[in-house]
């Protein structure tokens, strides 16, 4: 296999395993988990994250909790190009590459131009949807060798499941959020039977805030 | 209010809050887990599920992985009596009580003339669905001062969004299963809003064979 980049899966959940309400309502995380992240994104090379997401929370994606001189290259995985021009993500802060697919249009290839000319970074890789696999190994050829990331719940299973993530924290709020179509920590299409599933093995944990924080490697 | 049996919430689930996977592999439990429930089930009045759980699971809910001399009396919440009469709930081994709507039919009301017939109890409350504060006064008015809630994800949040739960208990197993569309720990319509959900309080958390075990009171 390729060389990737050592990614730590990250979220902030409800009990029961939400990443925001029905409603999409994610205030989840406290102050203390927040500069937990932070600290977690000044250290690393990428921050990633899906086109959901950006088109759900707007995200900024830079370290702003803590002092940091650096922020790391903001990843955005967009198969269609859905990004709007003024996503935050796509601000001067830091760096942002978005990764979407070889498909081609004439409109595509407009928007392509036009983030380009604004900065951005376009890397493409795979057909209708985008080959995470490949991706991993074109950013750590650019010299990107640890990514966290940061959800949302889709991405999050395409990753699992394309066996990308080598390490999880988790902070669980103690709230309990319910609802069948609430967004989960991993979505998507689910693991049919235990035996295919992704094992994990608890290295740490501590109270953090009213919460609590879970550490894990992913067993490979 | 009419006064309500002590309700504990107890599941076992993938660290992504699932109860099982899409498919319906519900294997999450080490046997240090499976122990440590027969202990609280050893410790209560009553064990609650939803019909749901015994369509799919077909449980026995007694207590069998530790020396016990008494079974806690077995609950299932089932407006349209769906409950197959061969249901290992129905069994000898300890005494079921099927709750279920005051609606009728004479279908309905012949199933129960056979269920009361094999000495299970049938209690009416509420139209469409149970009413589940009404169920849990006359189940205290019954002697069943403390109840084991053993899901699945749909009662669950049917109890939890009326306010009838205490205290929680979760076993969270070092795996991740995924699925937008696999059960989780409280499914149902869910809370809109942050501020409407369910507070916890964290009283207690421990590592229990590979996976960890966290204890919460509710906060009312
Ligand atoms: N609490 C937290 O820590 C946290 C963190 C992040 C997000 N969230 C919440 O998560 C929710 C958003 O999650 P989401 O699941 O809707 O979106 P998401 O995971 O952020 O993005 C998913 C999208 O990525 C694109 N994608 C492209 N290639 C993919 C591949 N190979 N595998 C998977 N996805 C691929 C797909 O759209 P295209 O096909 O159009 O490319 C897909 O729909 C929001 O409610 C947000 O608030 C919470
Ligand atoms: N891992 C664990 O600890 C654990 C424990 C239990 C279950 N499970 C899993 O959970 C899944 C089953 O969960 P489920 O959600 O399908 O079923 P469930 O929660 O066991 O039962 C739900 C059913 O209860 C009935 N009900 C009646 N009145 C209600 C009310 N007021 N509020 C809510 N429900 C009411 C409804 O059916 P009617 O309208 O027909 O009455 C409803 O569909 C299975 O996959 C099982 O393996 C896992």
């Amino acid at each position: 296999m390729t060389k990737k980049p050592y990614v730590i899966s990250n979220v902030g959940m409800s009990l029961d395993g939400k990443l925001a309400t029905v409603n999409n309502d994610s205030r989840i995380s406290c102050e203390e988990d927040l500069i937990r992240v932070h600290k977690i994104r000044a250290n690393v090379d990428g921050i990633m994250v899906g086109i959901g997401t950006v088109l759900k929370d707007d995200p900024r994606l830079t370290v702003h909790k803590i002092k940091s001189d650096k922020n790391p290259v903001r990843i955005v995985v967009d198969s269609k190009l859905r990004i709007p021009l003024n996503a935050r993500v796509l601000n001067k802060e830091a760096k942002t590459i978005i990764a979407t697919t070889e498909d081609s249009d004439e409109e595509k290839e407009k928007k392509i131009k036009i983030l380009k000319d604004m900065g951005v970074e376009v890397v493409r890789c795979g057909k209708g949807k985008v080959d995470l696999k490949k991706l991993m190994g074109i950013l750590y050829e650019k010299g990107i060798k640890s990514i966290l990331l940061e959800g949302g719940g889709t991405l999050n299973w395409g990753m699992f499941k394309e066996g990308l993530v080598d390490e999880v924290s988790v902070y669980i709020a103690p709230k309990i959020f319910g609802g069948k179509d609430a967004p989960t920590y991993v979505d998507g299409e689910g693991f049919k039977t235990v035996d295919e599933c992704v094992k994990l093995e608890l290295k740490n944990f501590y109270k953090l805030g009213e919460g609590i924080v879970l550490e894990f490697k992913v067993k490979k």
